[in-house]
């Protein structure tokens, strides 16, 4: 079954890279704002059907995708998969 | 307008980050396969409507968020915006 995982720093953690993006797209001239910059990991998960994958990708994302401390992940499976 | 910004290596560009994520999957007990790793930027754009903020987030990721030449990007508004 095809998945994206998408991992971002959570709220108030600091995000260097974000303030980096949205410093150097300002002076491009494009006023933005917030920008925060994270990760999204694209899979083909072993899985019978969608709770089996979902549980196996969160255990993925707590032990190896994402730092839960400081960063939150979402999980999108392939609806036709 | 709130967008997040999906910005992933083209098929068939190398991937060694993927690669690292799916070997450490692996070697977890995950039987994952074909992973990829790309970056989600989540920013405010300013914009008066949804095609503004379209055109200016490509032109944006044409000159800096992504490079062209081996990554693709996806563009995503929030609905309620």
């Amino acid at each position: 079954m095809r998945a994206t995982v998408l991992v971002r720093p959570k709220p108030g953690i600091l995000d260097p890279q974000g303030e980096a993006v949205e410093s150097s797209l300002r002076q491009l001239g494009f006023p933005v704002a917030e920008a925060r910059v994270g990760r999204v990991v694209d899979l083909e998960v072993e899985a019978s059907d969608a709770d089996e994958a979902r549980a196996k990708l969160a255990e993925m994302c707590e032990r190896l995708l994402a730092n839960p401390l400081i960063e939150s992940y979402e999980i999108e499976l392939e609806r036709d998969a």
